[in-house]
């Protein structure tokens, strides 16, 4: 009889840490730039205008993962959440199944991850982290950089929601939306109904996480400050300083998701950006591709989520079987 | 909480019977030609040589579905199944889960049922029918023949399964393959590893429904014999007696998958088949191809499997939760 091991979603966060899930997520950023680990395309499948299905799949670590997950933007207007579904782990030597975890706490966490690895990766060094949007995925990532010491402070358009979720996971609230803005480092994860950075928005030295574009018609920052931002250069005014000077620079966490499903696609459709302005997460972590190289950089993340990510945060969860009380299914 | 059901295999079997599975699977053929149902490509994670993961998406009657399925060809030899797996389905307007279903009763289930949905709609009349392959689908198959009120003959290399299955589900052992071959409607749901019809193997009247062959290396009939199939054509005998000449005809579950994946790939690779060559049997079922048209055609059926008649499945079963005892998980 074939069995199969059942994660919740309090299974899951009972399983994994935010700061388990911040390293298992970088190991497997590095795995999959070395080409270990494996990608096929997402496949997004339409129930517009209510949201979409999105199948994700994944060979890396010895297994196969299958993501089924929704993005639904108009389901907490009904109580519903936005992100359901299951994440499902194959033996990738004999097919045989072994685990199924709850999609949304396993999107949460590599969510809140990559935002925060992006940011320790990319942006300066003990800068201020503020974090825009305090939904599902906007919690994981505080509550990341809480997890990772850092101060953090928490801005949503729900004032009242910035505030439970502030006191539940020991965040400040912050005090405007445009003081959150200048933090030294910024994670956005709003639904991308709205443009968080316009042209011109983004300050030197800043790095940002964009984590809520990942569909068509979601966008948070401007095309055009995209196309600003890659050819941004403080070569005149830091001449006479002598410090190196401040570039805007690019990432993504795949340039293929990215550039079709991400917060590049306008710019790269318009023909503003193209791949050579843009560097992969895991290249940078790999060391074949530069990350900041000044405090003065602007550095700009685009995350689309991989299925990559799931697979590190499903694989971490199953090293701790034998210490949770998990319900077994037979098939 | 959200909350999902469960049907395990054994539940899935006590849910749909194999004569429903056969008027599900008609409806979902008759849904996705009328352009009702729909179906993105099935995405292929392969873990070769041991086998490949397949996710299969779906969208119909309401409902989303996702099948995460495997083929392992080598599996039995360790005692383990070839097919295994999850099909998932959710709400299509709220995006929630409703339930998880065995991957592997759902497959066999909507195999055994299109195999004999396209033998009953393509084949003779009260012809007699046989199927060559005892394995989990094969049984299927044979199993839906009987359902359908139907004699059925029953083959397999390993002749001690060919009579365990037969005495299991009310059928005869085949005295030999070759008799087994000559029946009027031919289902073969074998590995693919071996031509189970050479050039000239089929004979006039006859209808053959191939369901083996859904991946890379995978072959059931010659090529060459497809396109002998094709150019059949027996004016000249028949015309002396009157009787509607017995031309080939070529059908497939779909021409995007039969054509990459199927039976039909090493035709349509050497150039011997065209799109125009082969019918969709659900255009057949809508009256907007033509079927059988004479007792002396030959009808051959590629199967590839659908994830429409996944869903069809899915939905049967889930028409019965009011009446089955059924664990129910919280996400």
């Amino acid at each position: 009889m074939e069995r199969m091991i059942f994660f919740s979603g309090a299974h899951v966060r009972e399983a994994v840490s935010p700061g388990r899930a911040l390293e298992a997520v970088r190991e497997a950023f590095v795995a999959y730039a070395r080409g270990d680990w494996t990608m096929p395309p997402k496949v997004y499948v339409p129930a517009y205008p209510a949201g979409d299905f999105r199948a994700m799949p994944a060979l890396g670590g010895g297994h196969a993962l299958l993501k089924w997950v929704t993005s639904f933007p108009g389901n907490p207007a009904r109580g519903l959440p936005t992100v359901t579904g299951l994440v499902l782990v194959s033996d990738a030597s004999t097919g045989m199944l072994k685990a199924a975890l709850d999609a949304a706490a396993v999107t949460a966490l590599r969510t809140g991850a990559a935002a925060v690895l992006a940011a320790e990766t990319l942006g300066r060094q003990n800068g201020t982290a503020a974090v825009i949007g305090a939904g599902v995925n906007g919690e994981a990532a505080a509550r990341t950089f809480v997890a990772r010491g850092r101060e953090v402070q928490l801005y949503d358009v729900d004032a009242e929601r910035a505030r439970a979720v502030a006191a539940r996971i020991g965040a400040r609230v912050a005090d405007s939306r445009k003081d959150a803005l200048t933090a030294d480092l910024v994670v956005t994860v709003t639904p991308g109904r709205e443009v968080v950075f316009g042209t011109g928005a983004v300050r030197p030295g800043q790095h940002v996480s964009l984590m809520g574009a990942d569909g068509p018609g979601k966008q948070e920052i401007a095309a055009e400050e995209l196309a600003r931002v890659r050819d941004f250069c403080d070569d005149w005014e830091q001449a006479s300083t002598g410090r190196t000077p401040g570039r805007g620079r690019i990432f993504a966490d795949d340039w293929e998701q990215a550039s079709h499903n991400g917060d590049l696609v306008h710019a790269v459709d318009a023909g503003a950006l193209t791949r050579d302005d843009v560097s992969q997460l895991g290249d940078v972590l790999i060391g074949t591709a530069e990350g900041r190289m000044s405090d003065g950089d602007i550095t700009i993340f685009d995350s689309t989520g991989l299925a990559i990510q799931d697979l590190a945060i499903a694989l971490a969860a199953l090293e701790r079987v034998g210490e949770l009380d998990l319900p077994a299914l037979d098939l």
